[in-house]
């Protein structure tokens, strides 16, 4: 390279803000204007082969014009899924919230990372503060937390928190030096743990499985038989997972019983709160957690029914030595100074697995600065509302069954059709039903009217299950729902 | 809540897009004109008390006004460090690339998750071109792979493959049935190689520290000879780490002498190259990497060199029989159904150890459209070029001193000031010599004209560690960098 270039700068910042000023605007007409709109697709499908054609993906050796790429922009929203639209209930997140929107793009255009005050003086003080927010609903005054890239990752946290509290030597060591260690968890609990127990080698043999009531809850009579079942194969019981918000049916696991048990067995009790902790906001339905503040640690995702965007997931920790930082520092010297010219307290970063970590707490932050606890809270409320009214509406219509009374805002049904109907007693009748809801999503689909998720679960047959958590939503969007069901599925 | 409520939208759509458009040209303003302007501070410099009186962190109940909020936005950016301004030379990233930042922000707007083709269709054909893209530049004609949260977790996908490729049982049955297992890295490896055997229950008295010359390269023999050392305590050599690009030094593994060694003992070799990958678009400086085609895993960060913006880290694999979705799979129904309409190979979620996932993929993409393999190039290049320049700035100051000779784009030197100059063989000169650079960063960064790292190594006394990877920068920028230091530090 020609020393002489090195004069002058190797990108043009002017042309470069064109860009990003056109960009924004495609942003806002094709992804959020359009997105957010009824009338317009949820998304417009295409197969894999054809879309491969459609967006020719292939990186080359020459750059395109800025015209060319603020196509290619379009064309990526376009062929998306809006998780905004007001018809998307397909996952545990869905809708958009302005302020949470622009505490993403800030913390994009800033692109730092939160290990150091140094770098990220701003959202090391922001972080306290969310964390801080968020044990105070649990009901701690002290603690610890950190953000992770989502629940699953908080929930290994809280697994390897849990074996180091018990072996810190483990640390060093491995678990060759430990006693075979034992995790308990319901039945309907979130994949993530049986994930979480092979990465960190404990094994997914090692989890035993807790029996579950009709509802989907964590029956605390089997996890003491459970416990001492793996004490006489002569295993360590470590860890005890209880469930708020199950994946499926939204069930919440019984704190304060399990919190019981744990306590006379001396067991680390963590909750994985990812999907149902964001009901602690509500005055009214917070009772579903009673006893969180018994546990040692939660995960909870702000992202999910908050919509703060994905990730903000937190790891909180009853403990506040310490342990968090002890448990998975290496003080790698060259990010953690120890002769820093200000208090190295605040640099938090090697209290995680990670080194560099998105900033995950300004989105939460400034939507809550903009909604106020208040004005979370009457969101909260507005979704648990949505579940009853759908709840209602689908024991008033001929066709549709709901699978459990909801307790929290999964809605899970079947939508029956009328060849069907009537027909529960015979043999081929799970098998026919369970091939309703995959027709049915199809059809939804591709025509782009709305999505929505089904799965089985045990012996039932494939149901669906709707979750609302976007405020843009109305009354006329649920009804909407549940006719078209019957449109797409009356055939069947 | 009054069921009428639900008649109407929960938030107001217009209000949040004038938000929206609002809060975009402050950040504009704020962030990226002034940030990527040298004569602004990189950083307006807070002690954490102050900053916390200013800022007003505190979550209240009640939401605040629309001016209030673009005044926090203003603040959160005025406060933060500017790490696209042309002398931010502080981490291994720095600078903004206005393409790859528009991918992020279309990616924040879309939210979606990149686990199923059914709520992301684009990303997910999108990330598998641009894996593959960096495979072939590996030169890997087949493969797998994912975007992982950062280099760290996708040093430790490598460790976990590794361990499941000895001894898929392990997945079930946890380390206590397989033999003990023995990692090998360099003494200057990054510190995720530490955490990562501590979270997977290896346990860090298991790594073997292979001695590195003088350059900071892992000497292949010594390699052997930690290998066979292993071998005699009984444990099992399951995984060797070579470093594409250390942290500190820069310095680059001999990977094809490690390969050798990895061979005969029939070991998983990972390439940590989440720092050096880049180099691999160089035509001039690829032979850096020679050999990197042998390994059986890679890390590569392109949110470093390349500039995509945390955090955007591939984990690449040789294997391509499914060796990363058999290793991390749990098949939840509820999300991985079997009786999807289009083909289910799509939904690659279940290769990871996430559950929801960003997309990472979107960002590399657009900013590759954008400048091409050859801009991309032309990139890496200047980078080399400014590190040749300002090392041979300093070879002709006084009182500069490079501790070794660069190879990669890490720029290590000492700035002994007039004080100290000849007294190299006093006894305390070390110790004084040690003390320089952190009074030169406090003055800096309370001055905000420039931030660089520093940092000790082995008996080598704190130093300085310059990057440029910004093409905004130019010599006029690295001139004032030495000048800034020379100013800052000659009365010391």
């Amino acid at each position: 390279m020609a020393e002489d270039a090195l004069s002058h700068p190797g990108l043009d910042k002017d042309a470069g803000e064109e860009f990003l000023q056109e960009a924004f605007q495609v942003m806002l007409e094709e992804g959020i204007r359009k997105g957010m709109d009824a009338s317009e697709k949820v998304c417009d499908w295409k197969e894999p082969e054809q879309l491969q054609q459609i967006l020719d993906l292939e990186l080359k050796h020459d750059g395109e014009p800025q015209e060319r790429l603020l196509e290619r922009c379009r064309d990526v929203i376009r062929y998306s899924v809006k998780t905004c639209h007001p018809r998307f209930f397909n996952q545990l997140f869905s809708g958009l919230d302005p302020h949470a929107l622009a505490g993403r793009l800030i913390t994009e255009m800033l692109n730092t990372s939160q290990y150091t005050y140094e770098i990220a003086p701003v959202f090391v003080l922001m972080e306290e503060v969310v964390l801080r927010k968020l044990r105070e609903l649990i009901g701690w005054e002290k603690g610890d937390g950190i953000f992770c890239p989502g629940g699953s990752i908080s929930n290994m946290y809280a697994m390897n928190v849990a074996r180091y509290h018990c072996f810190p030597d483990c640390k060093q060591k491995g678990n060759w030096a430990i006693p075979k260690l034992a995790a308990f968890t319901s039945r309907e609990c979130h994949y993530s743990i049986q994930k979480g127990v092979a990465f960190l080698g404990i094994g997914t043999d090692n989890i035993y499985l807790v029996a579950v009531d009709e509802k989907g809850k964590m029956i605390p009579a089997d996890l003491e038989k459970q416990i001492n079942q793996a004490k006489s194969e002569g295993a360590f019981p470590f860890f005890v997972n209880a469930t708020c918000g199950t994946t499926v049916l939204g069930a919440f696991d019984p704190l304060a019983e399990i919190a019981d048990v744990c306590e006379r067995h001396r067991i680390w009790l963590h909750v994985d709160a990812a999907w149902g902790g964001s009901a602690l906001l509500s005055q009214r339905h917070r009772h579903l957690l009673d006893g969180i503040k018994r546990a040692d640690s939660v995960a909870w995702n702000p992202h999910k029914m908050l919509m703060t965007g994905l990730q903000c997931s937190a790891f909180l920790l009853r403990d506040s030595s310490g342990m968090l930082q002890r448990c998975h520092c290496a003080k790698a010297t060259y990010l953690f100074q120890t002769d820093k010219f200000y208090d190295m307290a605040y640099d938090r970063g090697d209290q995680t697995i990670q080194c560099g970590r998105k900033v995950d707490c300004f989105k939460l932050w400034l939507m809550w600065k903009a909604n106020g606890t208040a004005g979370l809270e009457r969101r909260v409320d507005r979704a648990f509302a949505f579940t009853r009214y759908l709840a209602d509406e689908i024991k008033k219509r001929e066709g549709f069954q709901l699978v459990v009374e909801p307790e929290f805002i999964n809605l899970c049904f079947w939508y029956v059709p009328p060849s069907l109907r009537g027909q529960e007693g015979c043999d081929d009748y799970s098998v026919r039903l369970g091939k309703v809801a995959p027709v049915i999503k199809e059809r939804m689909v591709k025509k782009g009217s709305m999505m929505v998720g089904y799965q089985p679960l045990g012996n039932r047959a494939n149901f669906f299950r709707q979750i609302v958590t976007n405020p843009a939503v109305t009354k006329k969007d649920l009804d909407f729902f549940l006719d078209e069901i019957e449109r797409l599925g009356r055939d069947l």
